[in-house]
Formats: structure tokens, C-alpha cells, sequence
């Protein structure tokens, strides 16, 4: 998905610092490179590199990062993991000016781009398609910067969120059906774009608004503009930021990430009520749909899995036949939580079914007399082409297998997923504005 | 307070790897170092470092750590950080053999220990209480080694749990008034010791019992023997494990932790009552005390401060102004949960109140009604003599205001603290078995 | 001035391991960065840092470099030393192929090339003259690969040689005044392009022959085969190589640079002779100079300056006080070769005079009675625009203090420098051929 | 070998960065590992590490070594090399104070002296001579600390030099026969000892004279001690020193090491005299024996084997063939100065054969004539016990062959070694002196 950023204020030298807050507040959206790029009037300068954006900036690098203005860009795992080229934000001269940009989101007809670039004699120094963004803004015929951009977008599809920055202002751009989340904030001395509000509290900051679908936004010492692109009829923000990647503190589209989980969780239960002694939760993203299960249900919380805050995403594990016997490394079950008693285990989503399966093993082990399993998501049945790296279709459980079969595989008692209608409802839809096509293979636009 | 791990397989020449997770289960007991010793029947090797468990091992480092004997160690932070002279093991040759040991502890009698020992001629290269230990057994007049320990054991006074690898066994003790908690699990294959027993889950293994205050415990190729030095009539179990340290999914002396807590929380909202429209805490530690608050009150749980776990324990910080504007960095709260309620903010403790003093401002922020504070220990008014870091007294804000004044200082509308009785309740004790030296200024020996 | 390799092997696919050699062999050409980029007929992979090239590489990274063709760079620091974007091989796609290239020089028409680029809608994301090169291939008219490079070299103007990799050859170039070195090498099972000779030794190679200047080289499975450009009249190779950059025991344009450098030494001594009882030198590179002086004026020499092999390039000083006494540091006389001795000092060029100054400064203090200073090269009293960095005219002490001056200001008894015939001849020539711009202010092109 | 220094100047609080220097100057003497030990009256800092003296320091960390009073140590490695605990100086507290020590010898009897220390009592945390010394000074009857160490002395056979810093002063020792070199110098403001009297010259600072066999030296506020314990009737001053180890710009026993080189090379061609064109040497040791060869036979010195700076210890190989055809990655044959010529080549010492066979065989193929090897040393038959790493007998190529054996092994036209005698007399002596036990197995003690 991805996370970016872009600041201005008016005489804070030091906006770098700010952008340094919101990445870590960003951090969940991508933690395979880091990178800020600052403009101080004269020149950008960038620092970036693969890690996580503790690994990636110190004090005495965020000093150097003189500005007021910047973009951050935190970038998520789907390329080539070790090709340092592919951090953000990408840095160039073209016609208008020096500009760094960052991007989350993907393009559908990135290849045919690239293609029809080349054949122009373009040259192009990375995969990635901000630089396609970027060679589109270069070859524009106008001399305008907004219309570059503008006409950039006409050519593009797909889903996306930019920042641009260049040595007079900070534009940004959402695509017309809004699939990628932007938002806007308001600072001190200036204005903050963000991928999600939550970096505004950070940054001491507040939300104003959500950048509108298809709208161009320009920040610069004039203040905020705004430009609105020809927009779809529709909207199609992606479901699965509301049911996964969005921070619970942020706000959507006038929406809390943290109370439409909670909803989804309240509607699971009414989808699928279950008689249980207690509701624990894989943390940490189910917990809001856990805690409106529980309150639906009037069935007590519990921490039933202790997690290891230490164990890190790479993990030396010991010899294989110690790892079938299901060594708890993670996640550890609570025995005096779980031990004799009726468990409702809620999770936002099941993708391949394996965490879920060992989670069960391991509550029997300690003793659980019941298992009933409630996903906050409905069933994942397709790719996402717009930026979610969802493994093939061939791996995702619910594309093979009935629920019942799942139950079967993951060991439950009893399993239920919220239905697509009861997803639309948790987020106050009675069935559009949002894309759902990972669950229903239906997409906002061809792919 | 430091963690230890011993573990004995009589044909698993990998232990190095087991003992790696059980030090990820306890990596919460000291962040500042972690190392392991193994024994391969030769030589003893032992590799340590700054940091933690996993920025010291590698796949590789444990491979060459062959062997079916071994001791591992994380260290608590509290003496001079960078001297990586005092990271343990401590290996060392002395009459018997060559060995490697680990402890978790403090010696009351360590000043006067360490000049008798240099009076009589030792030399010591670090400041460490194990280095006194190991002179102690060196010196000692027997040619049998556990004679030689429980020798040392006479003269030492203080809180310590320490284990100690020899070419051929492993030994492990626990000081007369069992302040510090240690324990034995079985594994497939042998035996272990842990600080906790959280390790033995993550081991594959089983919690069989408690080292018991003043005992020895001797493991080799002929299975686990006990030696019983005279023990104190009384046990001084350190209370302060049950609040803050331990892990909640460890059991010490047969009691859950985690229960412990949950009943704390239950107890609390007994002895200071209060109606509200959310339970809310101060991740993590404080979750159990709070899920047993609202269990007993009825008031509804919410997740109402999210913690960024991407902050780690260095963090770059903005500039002053900046700073003291509150910035959320580690903790934002949650709006919706938040604004217009009655919060129930409970924790597990207050030692110097500064942070929840700002906790209670940003909450205010975002619009809470009414705060009341409800802590799940007793006021912490003494400095701990036994290997707790609680800062000096006049920093203790319990020692110097009373509740009320710390109400007023904190910004609460209301405070309450569980009285010790109501912590020994907790504990399933009538009033004895604990050390609560911090609380009540009366300590189980002299200091 | 920076060095580069091109190598081909029909059936090795471990090319990597040969350019590291050669790069090792060319590290005095650049320290600044290193590179390769390997092709193994489906994608061309690169590595590359900033550091030397033992700090760059490790056996396992060269492991993963398959291939049978590729390039290597080391890059001299003109540039912004910290921004990792520079770092070559540069890599890209353009119409024809993926691509890597690699140069060193520098074009005189870099900034107009750059503004006409970006006027024609080029995007730049670097801000070297490889980049300008890679976009004129790029946008040339001819789907010819040979026949863009030949229309690139067109527009071009200034001193380079590059090499390019493509997925299906090595293409190399030479500028056509010759004014960078760039040869050809004969590999067991293909060949080798370098900037200098001495990388084919150590590659278990041989030196075929120069790139003739304007000549563009070809190799791929069908063997070697080249093109000619158009060409200039006349040659004007860089006789800073000869003097100063090359390693001595590379041969370029035929000539051997350690018996040019011998021979310079030779026509010193008959230019500016002397008595003295002893020739030493400040090492290395002013060496085979030194011994040429000796051996034409049977003066000895000896080793009157000891070298700290140990003290890299960054080196922590002590204080300003102990400084300015004149800590030797790099290089301490050797007391009894210098004590009471009439001294020959033998350099290869005086640019700053700060060096010779704090050296005549250390021999005096250990007694010695008289020192001659000898410069093998001619007063350097001009900039360079074709890739050395001789600091700005007004820091060149030649352009501003006559010979005598000079000497005063270095403390020596007397003081000579080769002339320009005298280095002419040292190179075999009677006077044309080589760009002696530096010492001279004529230029073989409009700078 | 290893190399120690110590320094005290009365108010100078950055004596770190002295020894800093001074360990930069003694680098040669060891690369395993480097450490200083500052002391500021109130405590001893010692910072060590693995590595070479530039990656262990810091401008920040030397500035936090405050104190008027250091050690430093430069470790050569013998001992298991991967181990941070055989890092010197070695830190310790025992009854007389807090003590840093560093130490370059070996004990002869050390196995001995660590079963008696183990049986009376002592535990031992390294497997180094430098712990064993230490334990002997705090076991000591006496309570003053000269006595103290005196008697360690008496109790100690073999060859050592140690510096002992305490709270209150420096203390410098050297073994009864002089193995080892110490000597002391005059700083602006104090003495300073070292293993070398080139650190002295990097200091600033100026020889006095050597630490005599047998002598203690103390330096504090009152400026410097001596005290002479019994020394032996003879001395033995390790002649290796003079051959390879010590930098030619020192002086030991008076003695200039590149006179005495020099000397040696004069000498050499008096016993084995030949007809060449000319002299070359393997770089860098050699160097003063052809020069003083040249000198002598009147055949001029040239470079004709180029040394590559930038290869380090640790060097990446091609594959197996690649290397058995020789490639010459650190040395390179210089052509114009080999081809066609009758070569002399002189290097310091033959130990196992093998350099010196691949250079031979390379100088053959760019086309030598001739090649007459001289070594400025006798043949090595013998193990050092002392404290130099001569690998085992069975691989000392003159403990097996004869000369001509080994000339013809490593394919030269002619070989000829100084004689002991003739060694004696480069060091000016007549046949006592010096241990040579690695040339004649006749040792200075029982080994």
C-alpha cells in the first residue's frame, strides 16, 4: 500500500522533523524502505533507504534535511525487495523544475506505459511507476505545471495517491475513484497531505479533509488550492483499508477506522451468533472488531494470545521438526484465559488459513473445550490489482475451499465471516462507493 | 531484573537454539544485553553482546553453538550501559572446571564482599555480583562443587537467581527467601530452568514446578537432583513481579499472572467504586488489571490510547516547542472512543506520574468528560534493595504528595490505588509470602 | 578521473570475479564509489555502494553477480561525495535493451546538453554526463544500436570513454581526442576493455592494444569488432596520467608509464642539477622519478621518508596546538638517512606546496643540512576541464608565486621543475599529442 | 609481537589522542585487536575492540577517554582470534587499586602458572599471560605494589614487556634478558613508554632511552623511577626484531633498524656476491636490505614488483584455477624493468617458500633472464617461544631442505642467506646479545 507525505510551513526550517513523526505514524503501510526529500528554496535533497524509518533517519540526518517543505514516502513490499533503486521518494530534474514525488497505489496499464515511453526514447532508470508518472509530466506539451499533471492523469489508470515536490510547492493528486486514501491537514504554520489523518495527531496537527477523488491540490506560500480533475460517477475506496491496513486512529471519508471495525464486529455477531464463555482476538488489527463482537454479544474480552513484542519479521527458528510441533514464538495462548472454556476467536480476515490453523492447535493444546472462529471481512476470493499484495488466487483459501471446508482445515467448531452486506453496512453503505473486488471479483474498472 | 535460562538435552547438540527463544520469551526481563553459553563436552563457548536477543544471534553464531548444555541471559539496565564487560554469561576457569554463569538479582552484601575478596588477594575484572559469586566457589575449601556453592550461598545476602554451566552440569539457585522467581520445565529431552515460565511454552516444554527458595538444583546425563541449603522461614516473594514484570501468560508459585492481575483489577474497582462510560488503559502491561476492572464494574472495555509499535526505545524527537505542545508519539487516543465519555484510565502503577499526567492532557484534547485514574498497585514509596530500578525516593511521587496532590498534579478527576491488603488478596495471601519493600518501606532483611 | 572494465567471456559466467580483480587493480583511479553490473542474457543485475571496493563486495554478493559479460566502475570524488545516486554503473532501459553503463571524464558541453533535454522533455534523475549519454542513445532516430552511439558521440563534446552493457554485448567508446586511456585486453576465453592495462595482469590477461581515439568497440559472442568515427588530427592524451594517475606499471598508447616516469627523473636531473649525497622521495608515486634521478646522477638513493601503511584517508587529529607542531603523522623521516646529509627531494608535482612545505619542515628538524627540491612534472597553473580536480586556479600556488618564491615559501634550499619539452620528451614526443592544458592554459578544444 | 604503550603527561587530559598516534605508529605489531585505558584520577576507562586501531576509535569515543594517564595495545594474533575477551588492556581491581595492564611477550611457563593459581583459589576469565601476571601482583604478600610486582617477576620465565596503569601512576616492565623491546621518551609534559621509538617521533615526543632487562619503571606526578630487579648476566634481544618485525624508523639498543637492514643487505652481497642488472625487492620489509645491497654491488635498485595499497588482509579470490595460474593480485611484476634483465631479488626472510616461489615464477613470465634470490636473514629452522607465531617446525622450508633444495623448489638461478655471523655483525655484536634461537635453536632459557 505504501504511506506518504507532504508538508509545508511557511518559516519551520525543520519540516523534516514533522515528516519524520508521520512516517512513523505511517509506518504500518510499508516497512521496506523510508525516505524524505526537503526542499529548502535552493535545492531537494533526499535521504531514503531500505529499513524502517527508525533504521533509515537519525538526528543528526534530519538537521541536514533543512526545508519547509518535504514529501516522506514509506514503502510496502511488493517489488523486488532488495533493489535500493525502488526507494521513494524518486528524484529528478524535467522541464518545470527539480522534483522529488512519492506514490502509493498501482497503475493497470503501467506496462502498455512503459512500452509506449520507451518507443519515445524515454529512458527509464527504475520499474516503478512513479517514474512513468514522472516522464508523463516531463513530455507534456503544456508549460503549465497543473496541466502536466493533469494530462498526466488522463493517461493513467489505476489506483494511486502522489506528492510532488517541487522548489515552489507541494502538489497532490488522488485518482478519480478514489481507491487510495488522501487526506489533508491542517498545521501551525501550514498545511499537511497525508495517505491517513493519523499522522496529523502526531504531528500536532488536525484533519480538515479528505483530498477528493480526481482532485489536483496545491500547496505553496499562497496557501491551499484545489483542482478537480474530471472524476468518475463513482467512488471506489478500497474495503480493505477499513477492514486491515488503516490505523484504527484514523479517519476515512469522515469515517473512524476504529468504530467501523467495531460495527463489522457488532454485525458478526448478528450474522453469526455463537453461545462462548469468552471473545479473544489474534492481535492486533481484530481487536476493535473483537470488542464490538464481545459488547453485541454481552460475551466477556479476554486476552487469550499473549504477543511477543519482540519477535521481529525475520526470526531464526529452530530445526524443522521442533516448527511442526508448532513452537509458540509469536503468539503464546493465555492457559488461564483459555483452559475448559467455550472460545469465540475473531480475526478481520483469513487469507491462506495457516495462522489461523496453528492459532487453533495451539488453544487445544491449552485446553479449550470450543473453538468458534468469526472473521471480520468476507472471503477472499481474487487478486487485488490495485496495490494489495493478496498471493495468487490459487493460495487464498476461500478460492479452493467452502467455509465449511475451511472450518474443516483450520480445526474449528463453527466459522463464519461477515457477508458483503453486512461489510457495506459496518461502513454506513448500502452497497456502493467502496471496492470490494477481492471479495466479489467485481472491479471499479477493467483490469 | 535480568533473565536467566539453563537447559539440559541429552542428545540435542542445538540447545543454543532453544535457548535463543526462551530469551526471546524473556526479552521483556532486560533489553540491555543477551548472550549464551554452550558446553559441547570440551570447551565451553559463550557469545554476548550489547542489545537485543535478536541484534546479538544469528542463524550462523548459532550454529557454532554447539552443544547439549547451555545458559542463557538478557539484561536489565541497571548499571553503566555501555561497558560490555558486564554482559553475561560470566565465563571464567576456577579449580573444578571451566565454566559459564548467569544471574538475575542483587546482593545486599556486595560492597563488603567484593573488599574481603580483594583483602584476601582475588582480582576482579568487572563490578558484578556473579563475578563475587564465582570468587566465592573458587575460594572455596571442598573439592565438591555443589559443597563449594552452597558455601557461597551462606555468605551472599540478597535477592539472586543464578545458573551456572560446567563441562558437566548445570546447576541452578534461588536465594533463601525466594525473592527473585526461577523455574523448572521439562523438555522432550532433559530439563530447563527459566526465570519464567512463559520460556518453556515457547521451548516446546512444560512447567513442572518452582526452584524453591533456598534450593539447589543439580541437571546432568543422570536427570534432575534437588539440594535444600537451610531456607528462611518465611517466603519474600517480590510482589512487583506479579504487577509489572513477569509476563502474564508465566505462572509463579502456581499462580497466573495474568489472573493475578485481572483479580487485582477486579479488587480495585471494589475499593474505589466509580460510574463511567469506558475502561480504558495505558498499554500493555496494565490491560489484564483493566479487563477485570470492567468485568466487575460492568463498564464497557475500550481500546482508547493506540500505541505505535514501530517507536522504539531511542526516538528522535522535534524541537522544544514541539515537545511540550504534547506531541503523541507513542500513544494517540482514540477520538471516537474518547470524546464526550466518562473514561475509566486504569494502569498498573505511578512512580514519577509524568506520564500519566501528559496521557491525561491528550485525552483531555480530544474531549474526555470525566478521568478517573485507577492504579492496580499500592503507592510505590520505597527504593527496591533487591534488583528493581524504581528510581530514588525523592523522585517517587507517592513518596512526596499525597494521593489527593498527586490527583491534583496528574489532572484527574478522581484516583485510587489498591491498598496492599487488596494486592495480597490478589495473591491469594493473607498478608505474607511477598516482599512489598516498595510499598511499605519493610523489607524481609536487613538493608 | 575514475576507472572502468568491460569483460566478455564466452562460457564463464563468473565475469564479476574478474571485474572485482580489475577493479582492485584500478582502485587509485577512484575511491569514491564502486560498482559492477553483471548481464546473464535475461536481466542485467548491479551492485554498487559508495566505499572501496573491499568494502563494496563480498564473496557471496560476487556469487549472485552471474554472468559472462559485464562492467565495473570505481568513481573519483568530484561530485557530491555523500549522494549514492551517483554511484556507477549507471542502469536503465531505453528502446533498444536494458542497459548499464560506465564512464570516466567529463563533457565540457554537459550544461547546454542538459538544458536541451530537459527542454525536449527528458526527465533527468542524476545530475552526471553518463545520464546526458544514456538519453541522447535513448532518443536518437536510427534503431541501430551502434549507429545512436555514433550520433551521441556527435553532439558530445569534452574528454570520455564509456563503456555500456547490453543483454547482448559490450560496447566501448573513447572520445576523439584520446584524451582519456582505454584499452584493450586479451581474456582466456574473450576479451577485457580498462582504463588502464594493469587490470588484464592481474585478470590472468594480456594488453592487445589501445581504443584508438573516435574508435567505438564492439564485443560479443561473434569476437571484437570495431568502428571508427570520425576522428580529430591530432591526439591530446592527458599527461597527468603519465605524471601522476596511472599506475606505474601500466603501459598506455605503448609507452610504459614507470620508464616514462623514470625518464622524467633523468631529464630533471639534467635540467636542474645538483650535488647531494642522498635522492629520497615522498612516496609513492614520485618513485620511479626519484630513482631515475639517481641513477642519472649516481646520487644514491635512499628511503628518507617512512610511509604509515595503517593511516587511511579520514585520520582523527589531536589537538590545533599539537597539530601545528608538525605531528608526522603519514609519512616520519628516517633520522639516519637524513641527519647531516645534503638532500635530493624528489616529487611528482607541487600543487598546493602545503605537503612539501610541512615535509622540508620534518627533514630540517631531523638535521638534515640542505634540501634540493626536484618536481617531475611542470608548474601546474591552470584548471582542468576533462576530469581532474586540480582546485580552483586561485589555490594553484604556481599561478600566483614565481619559482623562487616558491621555494622561499617552502623552505628549500633550491628548487626545479621539469619543462614542458623535457616532459615531452620523458613521453617520447617532440611536442604534440597530449593535452598539457594544465601547465600550459592551452586547450586541445573550447573549454 | 604486540605493541604497548604508556603514557602520563602532568596536565594534559587528552592523552587518549597521544596514544592514539602512538598505536598508529605500532600497528605492524599486531592488527587482531587495539585498546586504550585512560585513567582521570577518579576512574579507568578502557575502550577495545577487535580490529584495526582506525575502525576501533573515534574522534567522540577519544574524546570521552579523558585523563592525563594511559595505556595502549596493539594485539598480534596468536591467540583463538575471534574472541573480545583476549582484547587489551586488561581491566581489573585488586587490592592495591583499579589497574588497567597490557602486555607483548609470552610466558614459558604460563601452563604451570595457571594450574597453581586455579588450585590456590583464583579464577581465571581469559587464557591470557597478562591475567596470569595480574593475579601473581594482587596474591602478594606485600602491600606495596613495586614489591608486588617484583615478586610477580621472579616467579615468571619467558619474554614480556608490560605496562600497568593505576590510579596513581604508570608502571613499565621488561623481561630479565631484554626479549622484548621497551623504551621510554620524553613528551612536552611527561615520559611516555613504548614497545617502539617511532611512536615517540608521532607524538612529538623524543627517545631517551630503552627500558633495561630486568628494570621497573614508574612514572607519575614526580616524574619517572627506576628500579633495577635482578636481571640476568647476559642479554637477548630478540634479532627478529632487527630482521622483520620493528619499523625500520626505530631504534632499539641505539641501534637504527633501517641502518642496521641496510647493513645487513651490504653484507649479504659481501657473502654472496653475483652479476646482475639489477635489484629489485619484494615490498615493503625488504626494502633497506636491497637498498644497502644495491649499494654495495653497485647494480642499481629499481621497482619491479608493484604493490597493490588497496588489498587488504581479507581478499575475495576467483576460482581455484584462476588462482593456481598466479594471478597477481597484490604484486605485479613491472615489465620494462624485468624483461630481458638478470634480476636480483632480496626479501627479509624465507619461511615457508611459497611467496617467494609465485613471485619468481611471475617475474619469469614477464620475461626475466636471471634470477638471483638474497635474503637478509638466516635460514629459520626453529618455533619461536617468545612470542613470534613462526608456524610449526615441519613447515619451516630450511627445516626440511637444504639451500640448494629450496632453490631449486622455488625455481630461482641462485639463493644465498646472510650468516649468523653476518647478521651478529650488521647489529654490530660479535656473537652475543641476542637470542637467535629461530635460526640456531639455541635459546636463552629452557623452552
Amino acid at each position: 500500500m505504501s504511506g506518504i507525505i507532504g508538508i509545508y510551513e511557511k518559516n519551520n526550517m525543520g519540516v523534516a522533523f514533522l515528516a519524520h513523526l508521520g512516517l512513523m505514524a505511517l509506518q504500518h503501510r510499508g516497512q521496506q524502505s523510508a525516505g524524505i526529500a526537503v526542499c529548502n528554496k535552493e535545492e531537494i535533497r533526499c535521504l531514503k533507504n531500505k529499513g524502517l524509518v527508525s533504521d533509515v533517519f537519525t538526528q543528526e540526518s534530519l538537521n541536514e534535511l533543512k526545508g519547509n517543505m518535504c514529501l516522506g514516502h514509506v514503502k510496502y513490499g511488493m517489488e523486488a525487495a532488495d533493489v535500493i533503486e525502488y526507494t521513494e521518494p524518486f528524484c529528478l530534474s524535467d522541464k518545470f523544475s527539480c522534483k522529488a514525488m512519492a506514490m502509493s497505489g498501482s497503475f493497470v496499464n503501467g506496462q502498455k506505459l512503459k512500452r509506449d515511453l520507451l518507443e519515445q526514447g524515454s529512458i527509464l532508470t527504475t520499474n516503478s511507476d512513479v517514474e512513468l508518472f514522472a516522464c508523463l509530466i516531463g513530455k507534456s506539451k503544456t508549460d503549465k505545471i497543473l496541466e502536466a499533471v493533469s494530462d498526466a492523469m488522463k493517461i493513467i489508470k489505476g489506483s494511486y495517491t502522489i506528492t510532488i515536490l517541487t522548489e515552489n510547492e507541494i502538489i497532490a493528486v488522488r485518482d478519480p475513484l478514489g481507491i487510495k486514501p488522501l487526506t489533508i491537514g491542517e498545521l501551525k504554520d501550514g498545511y499537511a497531505i497525508s495517505s491517513e489523518s493519523c499522522a496529523f495527531d502526531i504531528m500536532g496537527g488536525k484533519l480538515i479533509r479528505d483530498v477528493l477523488p480526481g482532485e489536483i491540490v496545491l500547496i505553496n506560500e499562497n496557501g491551499l488550492e484545489s483542482y478537480q480533475t474530471k472524476k468518475d460517477e463513482i467512488k471506489a475506496i478500497c474495503a480493505f483499508e477499513y477492514v486491515y491496513f488503516a490505523r484504527p486512529d484514523s479517519y476515512m471519508d469522515k469515517l473512524s477506522i476504529n468504530r467501523a471495525r467495531e460495527r463489522a464486529g457488532e454485525i458478526l455477531y448478528k450474522e453469526h451468533p455463537v453461545d462462548a464463555d469468552v471473545v479473544i482476538v489474534i492481535p492486533d488489527s481484530g481487536t476493535p472488531a473483537a470488542l464490538g463482537f464481545s459488547k453485541e454479544s454481552k460475551i466477556p474480552f479476554a486476552n487469550g494470545l499473549l504477543k511477543n513484542r519482540y519477535v521481529g519479521r525475520t526470526f531464526i527458528e529452530p530445526t524443522q521438526s521442533m516448527r511442526e510441533e508448532g513452537v509458540k514464538i509469536k503468539l503464546n495462548p493465555m492457559r488461564d484465559v483459555v483452559e475448559g472454556k467455550r472460545i469465540v476467536l475473531v480475526d478481520d480476515s483469513i487469507v491462506r488459513g495457516t495462522t489461523t490453523q496453528n492459532i487453533i492447535k495451539a488453544l487445544r493444546n491449552v485446553g479449550a473445550k470450543e473453538i468458534h472462529v468469526r472473521i471480520s471481512s468476507p472471503t477472499v476470493r481474487a487478486s487485488c490489482y490495485f496495490g494489495v499484495d493478496t498471493s495468487d488466487e490459487q493460495n487464498l483459501i476461500a478460492n479452493i475451499l467452502t467455509v465449511d471446508e475451511i472450518r474443516k482445515k483450520i480445526g474449528a467448531d463453527s466459522l463464519g465471516f461477515i457477508s458483503v452486506e453486512g461489510l457495506y453496512k459496518s461502513l454506513n453503505s448500502l452497497g456502493s462507493g467502496y471496492c470490494m473486488g477481492c471479495f466479489t471479483k467485481e472491479y471499479p474498472m477493467e483490469v
